[in-house]
């Protein structure tokens, strides 16, 4: 897969493309030179929109994919009647290694199911997982599954604990990230089943994780841990819970600051200082999820974003594809194997015996 | 059972008892004269700490339990050790009658087990939940199970609609409150095996719920719905989550204020709206958990509260006990059981066939 970095778009995904695709990549554009991008989608739509946008013009081949996957599609509709649209598009040029990583603000079941079917998991991985990067007071964790699947057994999330660490480690070069297993208690006691198993999994993979054992659900933000590892069904309603409650907080901010004149008046001397805090609560600039445990980089912008968020998701694309993530995967999803392997080579004993 | 409401206090329950607990009773017996309690705890320790707290004193009886239920007892020792401590006794005070409510700010398990064993679940139910107020732009949706469970089956989550929404109805009057179940998108087909199933359970109620359907994360501090259905894992999380969130955005706003000379000044200037913001955001005043479903009222308090929140916890305890929601949700289970019984009857015919 080539190094240098051509991102593949898929510009008819999403609630208000191929407007905020298009703005959204004319702004990364400017920003970074450096990327090449493959824009999938009808051709003469694409040539037309992109005439008014010089600088992703100059950027961007386009690749004609004359369908749309629907926003609202059903599974078994997708699998029939994709290979003509523009995510299959994008998710083929990152299979033929001409791009190294595919953004699609399309649906997310699709994006899944697509990607999966044209780039397979990698070697020893049982399910892809979307990761989140979420906002700390010193930087941000890496929380996933948020949505790839609807549950997930203690093997899967051995394998979401090692991608999410490789991934925070190729974005930050923190050599140990820690990692945590979201659950209602931090004791050893608490939870269901499941979850305690998924606990003795992690802990057992000894030297190859830095386990820290249970984490609650005020820790995420509180940064207690670099990756904070959950299913996806209990991921995505803490991420959107999160999400809603930023949203309420702000409007009860904006009300407390609009109460009268004075406040007013102080709301005015302090807005630099608040233009930077509506900066950092904007849910657009953390913009984009990513599949790992796939044979290729994919990123999920949010649906219903903006071109800014767009743009967003391209920066992140563009910093994962240039980084070390899939070498770190791949180190560890062999470290993964061999243990595997050790784990039945030993089990076979006592099962003769 | 007394409609004059008298509130039985676990006296030693918390990380901060019993000083935050008078102290919380003390404030709260000013600000409400005409309630009266039942403390329990080591009466000789509890005499002499009340001589400090006149008008806790003069509104309260003292019940002596010598024992205390260590924070982190484990749910075997809680059942074997628990006669003789302030919880145990602060729960008889409501099975005899004698307290309309009791109040703990001790173990969460333990306070479930023992609240189980003393009071029973009311005919019908499968097992308690418990009930959080979240705060929303209108006022508060409520929101349950946030952690009396660590799983819930579709016919749970039924038993939770119902009591959710008959302690929404008795707390705000609203006639047919909105029940939402949680879960990771809005459409039919989302969500795992489980919680479709539970969908049309509820939808299967009929008339006697005001079943909206599935909500999302964000919808919950959206106020989307008045009362959010979930399983007690995902509910403790999500709740969690928000507290955290909260939080940290807290954070982000000191900084953003204190970001400079100029910044400082706006916040003085402000300061009226941004006091009433902090008391919004402040996790004190929504403190308290309640449990439904059993044949008594028990509120939690959160175990690290301090004497403001252990008073919004007893302010809470008060509102509930004088309110109608023990004969609503009699009445809602009443329904629920000829439901049951209307359903297994029609049953039976096919069965016979």
């Amino acid at each position: 897969m080539p190094r240098a970095v051509t991102i593949a778009i898929d510009a008819m995904g999403g609630d208000n493309a191929p407007a905020a695709v298009l703005d959204g990549l004319e702004a990364f554009a400017r920003s970074a030179p450096e990327r090449r991008f493959i824009v999938a989608g009808p051709e003469a739509l694409l040539t037309r929109e992109l005439a008014s946008r010089p600088a992703a013009r100059a950027a961007s081949s386009v690749v004609d994919a004359p369908d749309v996957v629907a926003m609202d599609a059903k599974p078994s509709q997708i699998l029939r009647r994709s290979k003509g649209t523009s995510m299959w598009a994008a998710l083929a040029a990152v299979k033929a290694g001409e791009a190294a990583v595919a953004v699609s603000a399309g649906n997310t079941g699709a994006l899944m199911a697509l990607a999966l079917l044209q780039l397979r998991t990698l070697p020893g991985v049982h399910r892809p997982a979307l990761a989140a990067q979420w906002p700390t007071p010193k930087g941000f964790s890496v929380v996933l599954d948020v949505g790839a699947n609807v549950d997930s057994d203690p093997e899967q999330l051995l394998d979401f604990a090692l991608m999410g660490e490789a991934y925070h480690r190729a974005l930050t070069n923190v050599a140990r990230p820690t990692v945590g297993l979201l659950n209602v208690g931090s004791e050893e006691a608490k939870g269901h089943e499941d979850i305690r198993e998924a606990a003795r999994v992690l802990r057992a993979f000894g030297d190859g994780l830095n386990f820290s054992g249970f984490v609650e659900g005020d820790d995420i933000s509180a940064g207690a841990v670099d990756v904070v590892v959950t299913d996806g069904f209990t991921g995505n309603i803490a991420l959107k819970t999160a999400e809603g409650t930023a949203k309420l907080v702000g409007g009860f901010l904006r009300e407390a600051l609009t109460a009268g004149p004075v406040s007013m008046l102080g709301a005015l001397l302090a807005r630099g200082g608040l233009a930077r805090l509506k900066a950092r609560m904007d849910p657009r600039s953390v913009n984009g999820g990513v599949f790992l445990g796939l044979n290729g980089l994919v990123v999920k912008s949010h649906g219903g974003t903006d071109a800014t968020g767009f743009a967003a998701a391209l920066g992140l694309a563009g910093r994962i594809a240039a980084s070390n993530f899939l070498p770190e995967v791949e180190a560890s999803l062999d470290k993964l194997a061999r243990s595997r392997a050790g784990a039945s080579a030993a089990a076979v004993p006592e099962t003769i015996s």
